[in-house]
């Protein structure tokens, strides 16, 4: 299935008289403080989120999964998915891959298929934290960090060859996410374990294309419940320095401890030039990966503003992957992506608000107070109107979950795919 | 496959000698402050743990489960591993069936089954976090709490129907676990979902035979991430109160929120007559399911000091219902719940040896110093040899582990039921 | 120092036409989707939060304080103060005292200065966390919960004196926050505390006056650092049972373990009639008693969704007392004060806003997707004229903040009062 | 005052026989596992722990201090305490300096009195935290992280004067704690806080005498509530490397996010030769700082257990310094220490006695029970004997504590030194 634009216009019509006068008034209001909305809403068009392959199923946990009706169940199906998201919102123009869940059979067909729906190859993602029914070794007891030379040679190798793949489809980037790690005390001898998962990434790194990036996640528990290898964002920039200069530490927004100050994380990886990628979701708990912006908005809104602040001062560090890492059990992942996809742009325009001058005035003469009201000011306008607007000069849609809606694009794909689909992966 | 007591009585032969060193040398300990050897040798013979039907085989994350050769893959097969664990330890003489997974083809096998390993049927334990094949309405958004009539009625029939079930086996309790709640904000009417709990909750509790008691549950959150029905111990005790008198709170060690004083629960249940039953593991991070003791050793003693003061102390409180809720992901199930069993029955005995008269002197002349001195004396007292002996003395084993390995069990569990066996359940 | 009402209306006029033409829009906007934009003004216009007489001066932490000038050194000096406050912003229209900090010398003398402030007396709070240097006794381990009887007694009588003194002011609620607990595992009987701390809080709710309520706080730690006697809602809803109709829970926001949903807790005790109070500021990592709304906008939102269905479907449950309990370390406290106000208010106008009709068949239809846009669409709305609008209906300032700092009020005040005046307390 | 070991030879004598026979038999069971108990009493004889001079006084939160009689309010009395503590346990044989509280009047006396205690000077602490009373600048808003230059010159040179103290007295290390940071998301912009915070570090290091040794703290929070400029081991780790050689991260307990993994820390640095001191305490909520080993003791056995690896095994770490850092808020301090030390002692004889062979053979053969069972097997060993017959060779107490209460020490101070006398410091 694939959405047809002029749809998507037709369907806008309704609703463009309320839009208009929304965007006029808040483009008068910005007007009057010296900002020129145009110039955000340029920023919003251009920013691209990729979906990763394995988000377009049901997510589920580990007592049970309630599945969804029409589920992607080969990649082309993945990327028609995603082609629709592109479509109603302009935000989704990228793809990341999930190797071995997205070996693709043919190459040129897939790259036809994502050229079609204007979405390219963002970042490739290893998987060694399950066994695949073929495999020699098992990643039970770890994987690039195993006492186990074997073992440790088998991930590596899943690397290169997931290097491999993503090279014949456009990707740039390698994202090693790292389950290794131990459930009890005394497992595992942790300065070797570290030793061997540094000297493991550094022989991925050689393998790396000489314009690629590798990108290193780190997580402080789950599935390993004493202690994950690479725990923290400081293990993660040790790692990322010790391979190279096209190293870089990624950020998953649910990867921390409960309390982390994770805007102050992503300021000190710009400063350093090592912050490489970005996983947007939300939570409450721990890695619960939940919707961008439904449980802690205003932190999500704290971050970007740092990351509006590295993207202007920090021109050492590179251009961000942005990708959205969310599980959707209970929502349908397409209406949750567009969610998700809402809350970050939202996030986005506000930070864009933020009057970085008065800022630094503010903060140089130590007038705290007055540094809550600039940060607040930003957070407490209602941008959505900017929003709607970088989507409408893209033909895209002003409220894309209601036309998602109103197109019955579910039920389609229920009589399309079946209802028992499955989503290749988990 | 059984184990012959007389093969644990040849192997324990080996290890006699330095186990009557050890257990003479800590008993004259004792006598030299008062305290009678026997006496606690004798608490720790009676005490027994119940065994959850469903963590004799390997358990897994969202992320994946790696499999274990010779799961048993029927209830007779679950009863002849607990078996093992009763004739190894001679703490293991209950099971908890969790249905419908563990629903009895033929009754009096069962039964028979289990009077063969000196098994008795502990709390039998409902399901509405997951839908069953056969099922009419879906738990997705919650079943004892569900805004949807049809949902709640199917619910409470289901723990009806287990009722009956755990009647015909000799049970006399039902535990339930609700995983009802809601992922996202708005997402449910707080007011609403509790009044229909409530209401759900005396329906069943209504079903109860005279001599039944019914446990609930609490757990702040997983497998939703926003927020659950009965979050904490105040909303299942208010539960309790509402349903009568012979409804209790049931406390798992792995549901709470990070640094929460879970002795004081204990305490303030025991108190008012309303602790119910115990789940025993140890955690990290969250509801990690690990080994107990694995983790926080001094936590659990201190727990169980709680316990024993209030098992002396209040009467009105009923005798509680114990049992391992732990989640085997990289261990053999069978050598986890030998760890899980040794480490409850230490933290029983330090608990016992804990001077109570001394204790209150102290803690009435607030002499704050000497409280904590009292505590960490007992806590460091090296107690094994007692729990050693009151196995000794029931014919059990010296070291069940070691014999549990000499004995090749879990090969010869491999070689009976296969290397891909799967125990019914998740 | 006290502030013109007409000073206020002048200033008002540089921005009367900018605030006009906003509220204009909000308005129009709500009107289309049938709101009546004066009826949330009117609410906004009613709504009074008390200010605590210790939150004038600045607080500090157990490493030190940074004092700030022309802190206000007497009742009567706190008071006006507040005044100030109220001039400003319309919605400070309470005190709550604290005994022994605030006993009046002359009570006429407070109540007419009181009055000319149009400042009525809320809660009286008790102190039994602190020694007087008179005292007899010491409350170091403990005060209605010690082990000691005189101590008990002690502190009975002076909770019975607060309720006196509040008497003569007009006061109709006492609030009990104890920061009873131990330090160390074993230093407390966990069950004679809490057996004592019910004892003496019977006896004190024995002495309210019959129109008076009491409102018992709870906190999971701090300054006890292992237990505290009233832990948590559960404990406090239990006490408040044990008392009598008149007793309920308060929540103070920062009094809660990580991660905790209060929104839950809020909708339950609303549920069974027992939510007496709330303390209002905001936290990051425990109770660090930060401006409201700095850090969690949305989780206040979530909660006043709850206080406000609560107070519209739960007759039973009684008018709430509001108060902001917050320590300015690092803010001029008045301006601390201002934007807590702010965000008070803009949280209440916020909730106000969702549409309770559609939310409700949202969740019937278990349409989790549409729950969570309801919610965002009132979140995410600039309601900020609609709280200008309710100051301006009567005379107070369009920007608070903005008139505080033109007035120059910090500088009269230190003028007034000195560099180095202390307010009484800590 | 001054306790004669003479007296303490005396005392010991009444539990000679009962310490005897414990010691023959941990010994002989010792023996027959192949370890020599000598061996590891030589160990704990060596082992030296600095106590901090604002440790002998009563701590407090913010909410008040309990004052507690005979604090000593000169250096001169703080050596005297640790002298007493040192000749009871000879394990305190260091003193650690905070400047600006102890500055010596008299170089040489304070020399002299340390000699006679036998105490050496171990790490000098600056204090940027607070404002003295004739300072110039405020550190309100930070101190090394300012922006402002003139405060972060007074720190630098602050931290100079500290050098140049402790080079008097013959310490070889300066230890710099921050509590710079920020209260308010935006009151400081984190890159530039982290510039300065890095200029400033290197201005000092480069100050360092060629023999010295720069410890750079981290800590997540309090008293800044929102962001600290070291939050964790990474920031430390990584400005130790900007600044050079010689500078370290020190690890102190409390400073922690919840659930964090202390034990990996502290291997990850040690492997890198980047552990330089450590800081002792407990604690269950944040920095509680409680008496070590009162609240977590198997976590601190497992990170002695990282501890005693990485000093066998990481030549290139430096020796650690080891200090306790608590608050006496409700114990007598002397008493606090005393168990604090005997904690510490307990936790390393543990961790020597793990078998380190059989664990690597373990972690090779992925036996994680088996790895459980080699770190829990020494953990349950009743090493108490071993602690004390360390002391009873060096004429130290048995029973440090017993010593000190039947010598009635705090008595004799309190009539040396006043009920009301206060350490000087906070």
């Amino acid at each position: 299935m694939k959405i047809d634009k002029q749809q998507i216009s037709d369907l806008n019509k309704s609703v463009e008289t309320k839009h208009l006068i929304q965007l006029d008034f808040i483009a008068n209001q910005l007007q009057h403080k010296g900002i020129d909305g145009q110039h955000i809403i340029k920023k919003l068009k251009d920013f691209q989120v990729a979906i990763p392959s394995w988000a377009l199923g049901a997510g589920g946990t580990r007592f049970g999964r309630f599945s969804f009706g029409g589920e992607p169940s080969t990649l082309e199906q993945k990327l028609d998915d995603i082609g629709i998201l592109h479509t109603l919102t302009n935000a989704a123009g990228a793809v990341s891959l999930h190797i071995p869940w997205d070996i693709p059979q043919n190459y040129q067909a897939i790259k036809d298929k994502a050229a079609q729906h204007n979405i390219v190859f963002d970042a490739v993602n290893s998987n060694t934290f399950q066994d695949q029914s073929n495999a020699k070794e098992s990643y039970k007891f770890g994987s690039l960090c195993n006492s186990n030379k074997a073992v440790r040679e088998q991930a590596i190798q899943h690397n290169i060859d997931v290097i491999n793949i993503g090279e014949k489809l456009g990707s740039k980037s390698l994202t090693v996410w790292l389950a290794d790690g131990s459930s009890f005390p005394g497992q595992l001898n942790f300065q070797e374990t570290l030793k061997n998962t540094q000297d493991s990434l550094k022989t991925v790194y050689k393998s790396l294309p000489k314009d690629w990036k590798l990108f290193i996640e780190y997580k402080p528990y789950e599935p390993n419940f004493y202690s994950t290898v690479i725990q923290d964002w400081g293990t993660s920039y040790m790692l990322a320095n010790e391979c190279g200069e096209r190293a870089y530490t990624l950020v998953d927004l649910g990867h921390h401890l409960p309390n982390t100050n994770i805007e102050q994380i992503v300021a000190t990886l710009l400063y350093k030039g090592k912050l490489g990628g970005f996983h947007f979701n939300d939570s409450k708990y721990g890695d619960d990966d939940l919707t961008v912006g439904s449980i802690k908005p205003y932190a999500l809104f704290l971050i970007f503003n740092e990351l509006v602040y590295g993207i202007e001062n920090n021109p050492k560090n590179p251009d961000l992957a942005w990708m959205i890492d969310a599980s959707h059990n209970i929502k349908d992942p397409l209406e949750d992506l567009i969610q998700s996809l809402e809350a970050i742009m939202i996030a986005y325009a506000q930070a864009l608000l933020v009057d970085q001058k008065q800022l630094k005035e503010a903060q140089e003469a130590q007038d705290i107070v007055a540094c809550q009201e600039i940060l607040q000011e930003a957070y407490r306008t209602d941008v959505r109107p900017l929003v709607r607007e970088s989507r409408v000069q893209m033909n895209a849609a002003i409220d894309p979950l209601a036309i998602y809606r109103s197109l019955e694009i579910r039920k389609t794909l229920i009589k399309e795919r079946g209802k028992n689909s499955t989503a290749s992966g988990l």
